[in-house]
């Protein structure tokens, strides 16, 4: 990973009305993050519909920025309705459809190799379909089962019954139906020379208040036995920056990146060599990670609707 | 871990009748590592039988060590009559069992936090039956099912309809029938205080030929979500040395572990500092690991059976 320097302490700009119409014009685009920034969980905080208003009615683009795997960008668009922010599948940028974009166009894979192998749920399938790439394996139900003495065999003897000759490519993303049959199947793939992703590497996913097993957690596993990262295409991975930047061809210094985590969101942008970043107290971070850690923001706010004293 | 001192190349006694003699009547007590020393996947070496004879004959105790932890040592005794080796299942000592001796001898548990969560097969669920510690979890049909939407909310609750106040330990070995549903439960408990075990933490297991998920990636999504590394039981930890001497009262420095893996095997017997260690070129290591790796055995073979020539 890319050290970050430490630079000075950040601005808080909460209550300071030319400091804030100063901030929000440095940038055209703002890339946000959803959960503890725009929301918390079902609630949504209030003044973030008025909040993205002012940003578009001001010419700015954006980017909702997601490490959630199991949705597309269409199921998230729905989620982001069903808590009453308006939307388009395009101003939403997902891990699933990071790795979809990374693998069609960035991965030169040869002719023969061109499948995926897909640990995951549907969203990871409709943005691989997105972007006409073929997949195995994901929500596939002939993966959802106990493995047999059968498998080991046939897995060793590499039969093409079990282990398809043109994976190229083993995605491994939040998968609720995670089985010891996938686990050893995505082993055998990488052992054969398959790429080795992750949509991201969150080792905890929140729900109902508390933590659950993440998309890290289901890479954990091959991690230990092959003795090897994953190229990881969510926050902070640089590698889901530059698949944005390649979609909105936008100036880095011209863009912000919103967030309430110090080590992933204000890291993704302060890595991403962005203009500006922008911690918000509503989330994980507390306001001595953002003052004295090692990803400092350039500013700060007590919550994102504070952007609204601009006016 | 305890660093291992490295000491001087190891001396080969293949073929080497005196020297044989000698090594061999410096000890009471032989620790059998199995597979790749006794047998290879199910084929028993040429001489296995008549080496343990010779052993037994001149007076040795021989004690079968193995990190399998799917079998109880009942069905671990099966398994060597069916290769033809005679065996006793006090001479017997799995993964599974030094995990129940541990558990029900030395972890001090408060009256109400008894009961152990296992993740695993029969064999250890057996082995806590024969120590009489109570467990949930196992091969429960209950738990081989997909998370719901009610499981979160009630795993949050802290419901104890899904989460035993009585779980004082997560005992984690291989599952064949691993699922989302129990690595959230036991990442749970352990938040809640349960001390995190693992029976064995082999990254992998051999299986016809090739490698397979092993005990060690059942533990590895917990080890990432908690950033915390369960108490092993299994080689190379002490802990489980420390079982073995606990039942079997024997003097270390009479006491000699036979392996063909340096990084497991002779390890265990070198940081357990007993009187010998043997390596067999039968198996994982090669002569290299042995003559210039970190961990060299005492002396080493070409195999077993060489032992046959002492006489």
């Amino acid at each position: 990973m890319t050290q970050v320097s430490v630079q000075g302490a950040p601005r808080y700009l909460t209550g300071d009305k030319a400091g804030l119409k100063e901030f929000l014009d440095k940038f055209d685009v703002f890339l946000f993050d959803c959960d503890g920034v725009l929301w918390s969980g079902d609630h949504l905080f209030p003044g973030t519909v008025e909040t993205l208003e002012l940003l578009r009615k001001n010419g700015k683009q954006v980017v909702f920025v997601t490490n959630n795997s199991t949705k597309s960008r269409a199921d998230y668009r729905k989620k982001l309705e069903g808590l009453g922010i308006p939307s388009t599948v395009e101003e939403i940028f997902s891990s699933s459809y990071s790795s979809s974009i990374y693998i069609s166009r960035i991965l030169k894979l040869p002719e023969n190799k061109r499948k995926v192998y897909v640990i995951g749920e549907t969203g990871i399938e409709q943005e691989l379909q997105s972007e006409n790439v073929p997949f195995i394996g994901g929500t596939d139900p002939a993966y959802r089962r106990d493995v047999t003495p059968e498998d080991y065999k046939k897995i060793a003897a590499g039969d093409e019954s079990i282990l398809d000759p043109e994976v190229g490519v083993v995605l491994v993303g939040l998968d609720f139906h995670m089985n010891y049959l996938k686990i050893a199947l995505a082993y055998h793939y990488i052992k054969r020379g398959a790429v080795f992703l992750a949509t991201n590497i969150d080792s905890t996913l929140p729900n109902s208040g508390t933590l659950f097993p993440g998309a890290g957690s289901m890479s954990a596993p091959l991690i230990m036995m092959l003795n090897k990262e994953p190229v990881a295409l969510g926050k902070p991975s640089q590698a889901m920056m530059d698949a944005i930047e390649g979609k909105f061809q936008f100036d880095r210094s011209r863009a912000c990146m919103v967030g309430d985590r110090a080590n992933t969101d204000i890291r993704f942008g302060l890595e991403g060599k962005l203009g500006g970043t922008l911690g918000v107290l509503t989330g994980v971070s507390s306001k001595e990670d953002f003052v004295s850690g090692d990803s400092k923001p350039h500013v700060y706010l007590d919550k994102l609707s504070d952007l609204l004293e601009s006016e």
